[in-house]
């Protein structure tokens, strides 16, 4: 059913049954396995071009027919991917145009994902006659829930057909030569362009090291995305406009970081969607005794997806047990049913699962699904997902809730890319999104909620926003910021704050101006510290260490919240805070450890109170409290994340939706998880 | 002499004399310095292609005939090589394809060695035609005792030949191309082949991610080398069907590691040879204290490599002192003596040096040889060697005698490959080898003789056998393994054993139901541990840390010898003992540590006393004792791998052979090694 | 003015007004400031040719012309550069056989720097070309003070055209094939060469592991650079034969080391420059609490470029704040006179900064500059590079003047390269250059001056001459060190010297004779310890761990100093030294630390001070103490390196240059510097 129409929750997976065809009874076990899961939607046809086309023109949609038949009859949904993720391997032989060609200039034949040009017309072609095909087919099926274009779009292609797409997206930017030469200051090293065809791709064969041409390729991988995932709506979208489109977005991160995808821009390209999904695959135990590491990493790329288009998202993947990664963990008992809760908690209005079954063979054949080889639905882990799966039936009404904040963080993938290219200003480990993370953890454990949004986004609705590391700021967003300020918003900034343009070129000037005003301060020295070494600052009469980056303030009419105590600017001014308009703004100068956060926001937010819930009287640090709201009802989540049992208390008493009892106090067992309602009055 | 038919162990090394051609004083010097260390025997032609035919069809043999010569008249062998690891220049230059190329799919030209194409018509005519050469000048002659076919075989070759013999391979393999995409599950990612065309060799321009692709590849390099390797033997055969055949295999090692080489299958390469031999470095002094560590290390692979025929081998290559290492230390005053004699011990029937004259320059000019660049046979080195020599000599009557266990450890190279594919599944340093050296040295400890075998050794005359993390499993192994219990043999299994097929598919079922028959259990849910994480198991009252890995298990008809203490699966089985038919087998399914591993053997074993051997009454954990037995003698070595002096204690007067003493109390001085024997009555 | 004839010392930096060409006020404001700055030289052309020349056969000149003016105006000196070191755009795109193939064989094109081949016959005419067009221009101009050739010369083209020029150089120097196997010892892989053409480039799909190959590869990459940069100076010279020739040479180092370039032979490369020039990147403050460490490693770099030519250098690149480097951390006050002045007290006749005003983007832009992206000559960085241009404005009577020594260490470019391929021979982690810092601290520590030279230098001069790991050596530096120490010279040589000959082949013989006679010795075992293993010497009574390398000595006629204390070798001679002719020689045969260096001089020296100048009576191993001497007036620099206030005490009263001061005993703030002088009498 159309997702928009739905009013469950969705709770299934990717559904391979091309990879069952010689086992009827595994196919007929599916079905029967979803019910007892508490299934209710699939995910259809990634990866599934070599079944659907066995050979050039040939197409075999029985078994798809079967399945969208069986699916409807079990009264679920179907997600339809479109194959694009995995070309046969047919068409890759036929037309070796449609591979791509790496950094080093070597055309790949057939291989694993997103291995396809994104620019050879072929491939285009034959995209748009198979995503055809699907739409006629399919477009008006009623089990139709929703369109999952292709799959984990990402990276880029260095073909001769590319090169000529990247000259022309550079024609299109600066019109003249001259434009590039200004934006990437070619003049440097003496490399002057005098005619397009001269400007190659950035490969290891190429000039790749300048940093304007380096920051521009970044934004023309992601236009290459979005122009290619674009032209495959077209077919869909003429063939039923009502059936909503989505593609999966992706995070990333290992020893013990998970951070949003950095190589894609996702702001820009969640305009061209109607609905964000992501796969996720948090670190789920990576030290016992500390798992609110990884909910505070999830949590805070659930408010960054919810943010892309303020509203509700689908986690299109997740593991309903161990992960493919070097530590394939499996997860203890509770934490299925925290971390699902947790998403849904933050907005999401689905959760699905890579894979309904595990695969026989091949890559991932230890990453977890539904069902194991075992064929068994009596284990651990099935009957978790199941239990999760009649939670959410209790919890239909959540779905099209909204996940409101009055804090909003602001992360920039063009600051990333910007600032990941430097060698200089500071050690490699810039660490960006972990620092905005930093940051979120204050508002996670006092249960103050939070977007996060992307240069785009209108600000004026938030009472804070937090934009630490924001070093590349157009003079745009600098004016924007300055307005809000004056119109009465609390503004936090940082270090690396707005010291590039939006071509990575240094702000001729002491600062920003817009910035120098809000902030009421000109920035002096900077210094780099060594791994290991810290200087000091005082605030509010307390000492904390700084490291890696220490930013000198000069004051113009801010007032001085911290100095540093040492070195040769010692007594320097490092925290300000300054007045203006009807707003606030705070510089904080160098990098802190998060017991100065605490200090920090607790003086910030000048008491806590007026931005944490009404309804919560007594937090815990350990536990989260999420609440959305539909016009009617107000739902609150509270997850223990801890290995003990904790408790929270409410102002007033909630009723708890499973068991439709009220209470105030609220006890939870290790890893437990709670969802209460109440009317919104 | 035939190697057959000569009585003495070999001793001797790889010998150059192509390198010395213009220093005829040098060239003297080396038979009379020969005589002086007590050699017997040289490797000839390693490398000598281009001295023999240093231009197209144009041969010189004349320098060999007078090396045979002389070395007749010194009364010594020659194991003669073929030259084929390194073609000579001109050839690599004239014919580019017999050439290597890379996987980045870049041809080569002429460099080092093993860099040949294993396809090339034109090679594989080329080396016919040297070889022809070889067989019809020396092949009768009276001083060839073996020939050595190439050297250290090794890799592979990526081009368009080796491709077309890979799809020619998969045909024969598996008939049908939907064999292939059954057996690597290509619905997976969509990757079905549809012509054999299409299956490219797997290198980084091409699929090479597929499990089963990847498992396959290494199955086709080793056949490729096989293939090779008896195309070689044809005309050395045909010439001298008498004179026995072998070429040198390897292992390898670094920090602290040494174990047999990973990449080839010398189980089944082994059935094509008559003799096996490999070249042998172990990290001796690695760290003074624990000298054991390469002792045990060295012992594990004779024994695999006398397991491989079951029958004595040769030691082809070793350093006399320096190894061209990172770190290249002299061997300590009496390490070589005993390094040399636990070859013996374990086996060999011959000890070689690479090489007899240390190289003037070039890559390998520092590892140690007999002759270093003064020329001078007074320093330890060569007096060392000459010790050695001359022991050998009054132990010539050991040569041909057999190295008895009833203790079996299995090592399946096919188990290995797929395992080391996997991202998931724990960590990834799975380590297998090493675990089966940490099993093996219990017995190395308390003197109980081992024989290391592949999966297709005939196992029913072995009273145990042990095959942890045996992955990758037959279902012919299956019934083998359950056959061998039912008919009173004990078996000892761990966790990951059997849980994927030869496709590295997963058994699609609880696990192979010969297993569960055998070892009376289920396998429950499995965990990974971080670095660092440990659970904690109790058996026979003491208490031992896992870690990596945690295999839950569910007792059906099996005795619960341990059990887990801790996280959510604590209380639940770890190690199991089952009696089947006449047999009993044993699970142990945690990743534990050596103390663990001694006190379950101390149980499986139930008494020490009928495993070790009988002629030793007080054996010594730093003293290894091994024999070997001829029908008519038993020899006993007694061996100190330690730095201080040591003591054990025979049942029964042995003799020493050196001095004819007969004694029953044994002192060893630091790495002091001394013979023994008595008749066998 | 040309730069022999000015009496100014050097200031300034690279000047990059083609970046600036729309910003007039920018070009006004460079004047100014340069005047405000004290500075008198700029470095142009760098990097420029694009702007010169861009599109081919176009010449744009006059914005050079406007700078010449504006810089003669200001009463300052151009140091020109040639702009081979990047081509044009338009030039790679036109002929590509000009752009660099990589060691895979594969060609690049047009990109950064150093990127050219330097073989193309194209390229060297396009070079040749702009390069006489700008000797015409300027060769005459009274603001031309000096050549400054390409820029950074270094690097290695893999191409055909690159492939015959290495063919032809190896005719040349070995005339036969012969000569290149018995060179390369091609019998030892089989890999004898038929003919010229079947010596490839080492690249990765070549031979290139062949040790006599790859040293002859180096040889030739640094004559490919001579060569290059002859061709390069022919129209310079031949437009104005008196305007002197430089090409900035550079240095090395991270994570603590700062040593010279180690890829290019300086030593051949500086008799073909008329003034050494070089990039000095020390990286100041690593450690606050050690700042002597940079210090030393700096010195030494310093002594070892006057050491050239025995003549005065130029910094030609400096930073006067941060680096564009991993950790680019602010100069401490106070480091920026004190690191320029240490470059003066060495013997550098000029500082000149990379660069003058900061990019506006680009690789580099937080790489410091005299004027920062604010335009602002108020802060900290300027003031500090004023001050400097000051008082060198006060000492332009040390230009010219010398730098003596009677200490010379022998630093050799063709051992590191020989000793770097060794895979044995002890750890990977040779540390040549580190050994010779090492020893050169405990001059400094002393200020004794040193001079390091090359093993084409004079020796005669000196009084001791030092050649630590002085791997490589041919006969004829054997016989000059044996003539040096006959005619009463004293030498230290140490483990690993002189074992191998100029192709890197071993001596066939116990060592050099010349060696055997002037130490005394003959060498024994030589062995490597592991990582944290060490044995120990006792040396003075004293005892010492040494690491990494034990070479045993066997005494002939020398003096044993010291003997290893453990291990098999304990007893075993380390240290000797031996009277010969009218010197004396000492052999240290293991690696030492710190402590042992000082024993050991202090031994060696036999009381320092007719070592010490005779004008210092109390030095301090933080404050450094160097000395120029001009015909008439010698000039003392005392360098406070530490953070704390140090004294030292002349012999007898010198003046204070800045102050006009007499005194005898000198106060130092931290990191503070004093300049004073006398006349020489
Ligand atoms: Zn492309
Ligand atoms: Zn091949
Ligand atoms: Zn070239």
């Amino acid at each position: 059913m159309n997702f928009n129409l739905d009013d469950r929750i969705l709770h299934g997976g990717d559904y391979n049954p091309e990879q069952w065809q010689d086992y009827p009874n595994i196919l007929q076990d599916d079905i029967d396995q979803m019910k007892l899961a508490h299934v209710n939607t699939v995910t259809l046809g990634v990866f599934a071009w070599g079944a659907l086309e066995p050979a050039e023109g040939v197409y075999d949609f029985i078994w798809m027919d079967q399945v969208f038949e069986r699916i409807q009859r079990m009264g679920g949904n179907v997600i339809l991917a479109t194959p694009s993720a995995v070309p046969p391997v047919w068409m890759s032989e036929e037309y070796p145009e449609i591979n791509r060609t790496d950094d080093h200039g070597q055309q790949h034949t057939h291989s694993f994902r997103q291995m396809f040009c994104f620019s050879s017309p072929i491939y285009r072609a034959k995209v748009r006659e198979i995503n055809q095909q699907l739409a006629n087919r399919y477009g008006q099926h009623p089990a139709l829930a929703m369109w999952h274009v292709s799959n984990e779009y990402s990276g880029a292609c260095y073909c001769p057909l590319c090169e000529e797409k990247w000259q022309r997206w550079l024609e299109h930017r600066y019109h003249a030569l001259a434009g590039v030469n200004e934006a990437w200051v070619t003049t440097f090293w003496g490399s002057q362009y005098s005619a397009w065809s001269q400007i190659k791709v950035p490969s290891q064969l190429n000039e790749h090291k300048n940093h304007g041409m380096a920051l521009d390729w970044q934004r023309f991988c992601t236009d290459q995305l979005i122009d290619f995932c674009d032209a495959e709506q077209q077919p869909l979208r003429a063939a039923n406009p009502t059936i909503p489109v989505t593609t999966n977005f992706m995070a990333e991160g290992n020893d013990g970081n998970y951070i949003p995808l950095q190589g894609i821009d996702y702001g820009r390209f969640a305009q061209h969607l109607d609905v964000v999904s992501w796969d996720s695959y948090p670190q789920w135990d990576f030290d016992q005794s500390v798992s609110t590491i990884p909910a505070v990493q999830a949590a805070f790329i659930h408010d960054l997806y919810y943010g892309l288009k303020q509203k509700p998202f689908i986690v299109m993947e997740s593991s309903p047990s161990r992960v493919n990664s070097p530590i394939a963990k499996a997860k203890r008992p509770g934490i299925h049913l925290l971390s699902t809760m947790q998403q849904v908690a933050h907005g999401a209005d689905g959760t699905l699962y890579f894979q309904w079954r595990q695969s026989r063979g091949n890559s991932e054949k230890f990453h977890g699904a539904v069902i194991d080889h075992t064929n068994d639905t009596s284990n651990r882990v099935f009957q978790e997902v199941a239990h999760y799966g009649q939670m959410l039936e209790k919890l239909s009404r959540v779905k099209g809730s909204k996940h409101h904040a009055q804090v909003a963080i602001l992360l920039s993938w063009e600051s990333q890319w910007a600032m990941y290219r430097e060698a200089a200003f500071g050690r490699n480990r810039k660490e960006y999104f972990q620092m905005l993370q930093k940051h979120y953890q204050y508002f996670w454990e006092h249960d103050i909620p939070v977007t996060v949004v992307t240069p785009d986004t209108d600000l004026s609705d938030f009472a804070l926003v937090i934009t630490p590391m924001l070093y590349l700021m157009t003079d745009a967003l600098a004016d924007r910021l300055k307005q809000y300020v004056a119109a009465g918003g609390k503004l936090v900034g940082s270090y690396m704050m707005g010291i590039v343009d939006e071509h990575d070129q240094l702000i001729q000037d002491q600062w920003r101006p817009q910035l120098s005003d809000v902030f009421g301060i000109e920035l002096g020295e900077f210094d780099s510290l060594y791994l290991g070494e810290s200087n000091e600052i005082t605030f509010t009469g307390q000492k904390f260490a700084t490291h890696d980056f220490d930013q000198l303030v000069k004051p113009v009419d801010a007032k001085v919240l911290g100095k540093y105590n040492r070195d040769f600017y010692a007594g320097s001014p490092a925290v300000t805070s300054n007045d203006f308009g009807q707003g606030q703004a705070f510089y904080v100068g160098a990098r802190l450890s998060s017991d100065f956060i605490t200090a920090f926001y607790d003086d910030v937010l000048g008491g806590k109170n007026q931005w944490q819930p009404d309804f919560l009287q007594q937090g815990n640090p350990v536990v989260s409290v999420q609440s959305r709201e539909s016009e009617q009802e107000r739902f609150v989540f509270a997850m223990n994340f801890s290995a003990t049992v904790q408790r929270i208390q409410f102002s007033r008493p909630l009723t708890e939706i499973e068991t439709g009892e009220s209470s105030q106090l609220v006890e939870l067992v290790p890893y437990g998880v709670k969802v209460y309602s109440e009317p919104i009055t």
